[in-house]
């Protein structure tokens, strides 16, 4: 204890000293709360397992726009909604569909009500940090003060003198799942379950639970448990008064299972009083859900768990310095730093257990097990930026990917929870690995990593990952009636995936599969149509299919081509074979005519990831690199903001805000599997990069504007004082550079 | 193991030696299973807490004429229904009001069906016997065997070569309550709990888990669960392509919580198979239902258990003997005998633990803690019965009832599983404390449980035992407008009860509360209305209710005097004070032309409890006695049956049984609260009773007709040889008697 109030005192003093010039203060959580952003302003710690956000998406239209069962909504919270019921224990941030958003927790005075339409209230005074979330409950002149350790949400309540409940509710949540089980076990704690999954609305089979323990620190005067039974409506129903009505089970300590039920701690307050809340969760067992509550924050109260959150959140965020820009630049910029560290989050217990893939079974990791693998989204540029900056967890990333292998025979395609959601299309988990490995992170398995990654690209049956294997390998391409969705969206990721298999092929020295597989990723030329300029669908005769527009399948609407965009979204999807891409669209000055006019058209989407690097396109066009520089500025200005609308759209699991953190930086990972950065004019007139000694040579990595010009062009990138040719620049040399200079010029 | 295999082995030869001899063997669980005797064939070990009855009371309502859903049915099968849809592993025998039936495990072969309509069978071949159903399934070729020990329910299926499907349907059950919990451990093995409660229909609130261990002789090639959810109407509704759809979770060994939920164990058979199926239950944790099947039946198989359950019922019905009287008297005898070793039935787990009443905190019993203490039925002869049989039994069932005074401040009146279902009226606890102490049974903290009597029969405020007792102290009834139900019948019953803490007071030298008591229990001729000859409804000002009419309120139907009775029914029922009734009624000779009128009017209701004794009272009535014994064989004849129909309707917990089988051995304890006994000619020559040592002076009680003679009425009663006055004998006189003959004559 003497220890570690001396560590906290000095986490203080820093605190104290540095004032508002520590990125953590930067960090502003109501960042893509709105503007379907699908972020949350709630607590959580670095890549936590729990995380306590407020809970405004249910019920009353009126005060809340955007009601959760209206339309498909996948966050627990949006900003312009103003009817909260509680606070959520386990969140997803940027995700595009509805799960978790469960273990609702609820302060609340007065008479006790359980029905989230008659407790919720509206809300004021709100305050988010890093690690930190705050409200006035204004029915109840309560403050909810929220914060988070790695897997145990805290909570505390101020309440006035007086009647006062804390209410735990197992019904209420984001996900389209029911079901629970909780048990309380004393006037201070209570036990159960709530049941998750259907994520995307599949999979319901693969439903299951998320266990927790909740703590109160002062014990409760009376306490119970209520449950809504469905009406039931037969014959009986006659002599059941009780019929389809909330039971209060006061004092009941036995298990309660239902789809509606809730567990209640009520106070007698002869004084205004604060009460904590500590809810451990685990996706094993009750068991691991209390050693997690215990290991982690016994001994702790509410103050210890945030400053302690906080500063491993400085010490995340500060691993990027930028200097020059204004606050409100640093603010987009550590807070969307912020946003890439969220998800992938821990699975695994403080003991190191986890649920398998698939099966559920207990497992245990050595390390680190990461679950929230959105990889169509995150392969191209968010592990990109974790290899850089955060390589340590980059390769516990690639080891749960491999664990999962091991553990249902495939790798990742979307994972949740080691449930696979099988959500998107393409085989990205061998991009992510070839790209890894490529930067230099190769201490991981990468024989077994080959082995994986080679049985999706070849297995013809059965394979999960790649539908409509045959047919690519048969003809280069799907077919819109091969029945394998978007399929010149998956023909284009099935070739990325080979291009990544080609290369880590080549670096393996297996020279076959580097040829072979290098020749599977150019067959996207064959859906290449020069009458129209656009890679379109074709049928399986050969012909195109007919009638092609390129608007269709534009914002979510049908289409037969296309997953999640038209045709001028997918127009140069082929980032390992941009190159080629110019040759087929008729030379420099066709390609750069084609990409102005999918900007000009207003086709280009920065909301969804196929088009994403296309800005940065321009730079292979010698003398319109200036473009690339122009474009990322325009749109960073025009969709990131410090406000709640301040991301363009979903997150993504942090890929939209990896995208800003390079492009506020100055460079981007234009292709994926190719270690190779492309330059843009920073928003910082320096970036510091402190780099991980045990991976790379030298212990940070400096970016800086030449200090006597300002421009918005980059009239020369200086390495170790040498002009170096070009706006691209691989990633060795990057990493070993002593000083890089981008020279600007007006 | 080697003194198990030779015990078993005497058990065997016993068996063979006397052949159908043995009382066991007289056993027919079939009786009760229709005429709504509410029984259930099923195999149960002697106050066994785990049961397996066949279930065959849904759906299907052309196979199944009494489906539970359609109607008031409170047991899970019918004999005359024949759609079967699993075995229920605890059940009620002998109550009014649906609970419990639930845990259900059925036998299948060839594709997986989980929905009970589909996969349910009409059957053939029932067998049934002590401790042993059996059935041969038609539609899958599949013989069911189902024995129990006390906690665990154990069940034998052969199967033929091919697909089989053992599943355990959580869904399904008698009771009106709804979800449970499931858990799949291994190939062999699965747990959770189901919740039960709301006995008829009441406190909802007190609704509990019933928890258990599944363990299976063979593991199964593969497993899973199912749930079916309740079909969502929302918004979301269009995107949920499995809303409200039954989900296979194959393989999935996490907990599943729902409404309708099961799990199933799945083989592949190359030859016709056993397998057997173990489950233990509790009403305490899932760790005490696998300790209560691993204690008591791990190392043990089908055959071994159900030949210790076999010999452990032949125990208990040796107690008493019988000669002389048909084959089909001894099948009625032994069977009610044997329904009365069905409750009250063991709460407590192999450990001790069991829930305590009220607040289901965990107990721990130095004895054996009951529970199912339907009072108000057997306050009128069972626990006489057991007192005299089974006195090592009452005691437990007298410190049970303790327990629960300790636990929540009162006796039972309704219990059923630690929860009091305020079921019927009156104050019976005290009636049958009383009875047991003045019966010589007073190993019990009397002081305690006179404290306790005395509490309900005075504390005015809050008394859930004895609503109205302020009116009724003021009054000496209860009125119409009073509010307290059925204030006739009520009034009775604080009457009888306020007999026995007067007897009891006399006994324990409380002269002032004897004679406070005793003419409280007298009130009863307040309601004598001596213009009609009835007991009727008054209002509180003390004018007749009007209209008054004798027969309403037979039959269940309305009426605002009795309960579950009418005017004739309730004519008598001054059990203590017949004398008075008598008196009353203006002599010897006018009561018995009322009784005969009763009769002849049939007006007599032998189905249920208010005037049970009734044909008893012609014993009071000097030269008439002849007519007790004609009465109560023509009503043995009419109503007690060797066939399914053969109770008069519900069995009542055993109390119509009690009856029989103080009815077939020739006496009755008259008088509840009153240790005597009235006698009539028996339908056996010779009966011996079998008497605890440790409690009583004599090792036996012999009961014998003079053999010289056969007849209809008793000529006289000699007791050790000497002519005994009158056909009234008290206890203790009965229990000192070497020799007891009934001169009868024709």
């Amino acid at each position: 204890m003497k220890n570690f109030s001396l560590s906290l005192l000095a986490i203080l003093f820093t605190g104290i000293l540095f004032g508002q010039n520590e990125p953590v203060d930067y960090v502003n959580p109501f960042i893509g709360t709105s503007n379907y952003g699908a972020t949350n302003p709630g607590a959580i710690a670095p890549r936590g397992m729990a995380s306590v956000s407020p809970f405004n998406v249910a019920g009353k239209p009126d005060l809340n726009p955007l009601e959760k069962d209206s339309q498909w909504l996948s966050n627990p919270y949006v900003y312009e909604n103003k009817f909260l019921t509680g606070f959520s224990h386990v969140n997803l941030s940027g995700v595009g569909c509805p799960d978790l958003g469960v273990i609702l927790t609820m302060p609340t005075t007065g008479e006790l009500k359980t029905d989230h339409l008659e407790y919720g209230t509206t809300y004021s005074e709100e305050e988010a940090k890093a690690g930190y979330y705050s409200a006035k409950l204004d029915k109840y002149e309560v403050r909810a003060e929220v914060t988070a350790s790695t897997r145990v949400g805290v909570s505390r309540y101020s309440f006035p003198a007086g009647k006062a409940n804390i209410l735990l509710n197992l019904g209420l949540g984001l996900t389209n799942e029911q079901g629970g089980m909780l048990k309380i076990n004393s006037a201070t704690e209570v036990e159960g379950f709530r049941m998750v999954g259907a994520f995307c609305y599949n999979s319901p089979e693969q439903a299951y639970p998320v266990y927790f323990v909740a703590k109160l620190s002062k014990p409760a005067d009376n306490f119970g448990v209520w449950k809504t039974p469905y009406k039931y409506k037969g014959e009986e129903s006659q002599w059941m008064g009780y019929n389809g009505k909330t039971r209060l089970k006061e004092g009941f300590k036995r298990e309660v299972v239902g789809d509606s039920i809730g567990a209640y701690f009520s106070y007698d307050l002869k004084k205004a009083s604060e009460v904590e809340v500590k809810i451990g969760v685990s996706y094993v067992s009750i068991e691991n859900a209390r050693e997690n509550l215990e290991k982690e924050t016994s001994e702790k109260n509410f103050e210890d768990i945030y400053e302690e959150t906080k500063a491993a959140w400085n010490e995340k965020l500060k691993r990027i310095e930028v200097e020059g820009g204004t606050e409100g630049d640093k603010s987009i910029f550590y807070t969307a730093l912020y946003h890439t560290q969220i998800h992938p989050n821990i699975l695994n217990d403080v003991n190191g257990e986890y649920p398998e893939i698939s099966t559920g079974e207990t497992g245990k990791t050595k390390g680190t097990r990461y679950t929230v693998f959105s990889l169509w989204d995150t392969y191209r540029n968010y592990h990109q930026l974790m290899s850089l900056v955060y390589p340590e967890e980059q390769l516990q990333m690639i080891n749960s990917m491999l664990e999962m292998y091991d553990e249902n025979g495939w790798l990742p395609k979307w994972e949740l929870n080691s449930t696979e959601t099988f959500t998107m299309v393409g085989d990205p988990a061998s991009v992510v690995i070839a790209d890894t490995y490529l930067r230099g992170l190769t201490n991981f398995d990468v024989e077994k990593a080959y082995e994986a990654m080679k049985k999706s690209a070849t297995q013809i049956i059965d394979n999960p990952l790649r539908p409509g294997l045959q047919e690519y390998l048969e003809k280069g391409y799907l077919s819109v009636d091969g029945g394998t969705a978007g399929p010149v969206s998956t023909t284009l990721e099935y070739n990325i995936s080979d291009y990544a298999i080609s290369r880590l092929a080549g670096e393996l020295g297996k020279t076959g599969d580097n040829k072979k597989f290098y020749k599977r990723s150019l067959s996207y030329k064959k859906l290449y149509n020069p009458e129209t300029g656009f890679l379109q669908p074709k049928n399986s005769d050969g012909d195109w299919y007919e009638p092609f527009d390129p608007l269709a399948g534009a914002n979510f609407t049908k289409n037969v081509g296309y997953i999640e965009g038209n045709a001028w979204q997918y127009l140069f999807m082929v980032p390992h074979h941009i190159e080629g891409m110019i040759k087929l669209t008729g030379g420099p000055a066709q390609f750069e005519h084609k990409l102005d006019e999918l900007f000009e058209k207003d086709q280009f989407d920065m909301a969804n990831e196929p088009d994403i690097a296309y800005p940065y396109l321009y730079n292979y066009i010698e003398g319109s690199e200036w473009k690339a520089g122009e474009r990322v500025t325009a749109l960073i200005d025009e969709y990131y903001k410090n406000s709640p609308d301040g991301l363009p759209g979903n997150d993504d699991t942090g890929t939209m805000s990896a995208w800003l953190v390079y492009s506020m930086m100055g460079f981007y990972p234009i292709t994926p599997a190719e270690p190779v950065y492309t330059f843009i004019p920073p928003q910082f007139s320096k970036v510091t990069i402190h780099l991980d000694k045990n991976i790379y040579r030298k212990d940070k990595l400096i970016i800086e504007t030449h200090p006597d010009l300002e421009g918005t062009k980059i009239d020369e990138i200086r390495i170790d004082g040498k002009r170096h040719p070009g706006f691209f620049l691989n990633h060795k040399t990057f990493l070993n550079a002593n000083s890089i200079y981008l020279e600007l010029k007006k």
